[in-house]
């Protein structure tokens, strides 16, 4: 555990300088997605669909608590942003009201980059039934449904 | 209870031939969600984001249980399609194998007509954290991502 470190580009906790992930030159370097947690790459990677880079916040905005842009990182990610080939980034924070607002604060910073900015789907999970969602959920699935096709 | 039935027109439970929501003139009649029980209704309603009407399946396409596109009542669905002034059908069967192969089969049965369909959002639920979604939820919200504004 003493050699555990921040990866020095994305953040996560690796024993390595550089992780495996942002070491790794197959994955593509034009999406970034952001995370409160490197738990959250985790999950990310065992879906098995995302082929991009990350970027972990290490928490969300808690202004009462102390934390701030410059604790999240975000002075990094900007330079990031203004360095990097970067064409997309996911805001894949959390569905809580704390992520809701670091999301939105992320995008306002993001905003003066020529960068697409998406945020995951919210609704009803896979394998979840209607009638067993809160409703916050069911008038995002709503609000949020696509064509079908 | 003896004098529960079915509403003729949507074909949720009721005590009068034609359910109050049906009967509602303020309701949108161009909007039709397209639910598996009476149940999912209410918790539709509960969200209070819906003013359109309703179809009720009162089930799912289980060809191994005898149940077919007549006992889903898709014959009155198609002619209700046919004859009313309906502009969008919504896809709210549920997100489980049987919900999803239903959704598939009534949207090639509304192709024939010039309406959109829709189905409702997939992915994270509110309040929910990415680390203890399951790796489907994962994988519908990375790729259902949506331009964040």
């Amino acid at each position: 555990m003493e050699h555990v470190k921040h990866c020095s580009s994305c953040r996560t906790l690796s024993e390595k300088t550089i992780c495996n992930i942002c070491a790794n030159d197959i994955r593509d370097d034009t999406q970034l997605c952001i995370v409160e947690t490197p738990t959250d790459i985790h999950a990310i990677e065992q879906s098995g669909v995302y082929k991009g880079k990350y970027f972990v916040l290490s928490g969300y905005l808690s202004p009462i608590d102390g934390i701030g842009a410059t604790e999240l990182g975000l002075d990094e990610l900007e330079q990031k942003l203004r360095d990097q080939n970067v064409e997309e980034i996911i805001l894949a924070t959390n569905a809580t009201v704390e992520g809701e607002v670091t999301a939105h604060y992320i995008s306002n910073m993001a905003k003066q980059f020529d960068i697409q900015i998406t945020r995951i789907a919210h609704g009803i999970p896979i394998g979840g039934e209607l009638e067993y969602a809160d409703i916050n959920t069911i008038a995002h699935a709503l609000s949020g449904r696509k064509n079908y096709d």
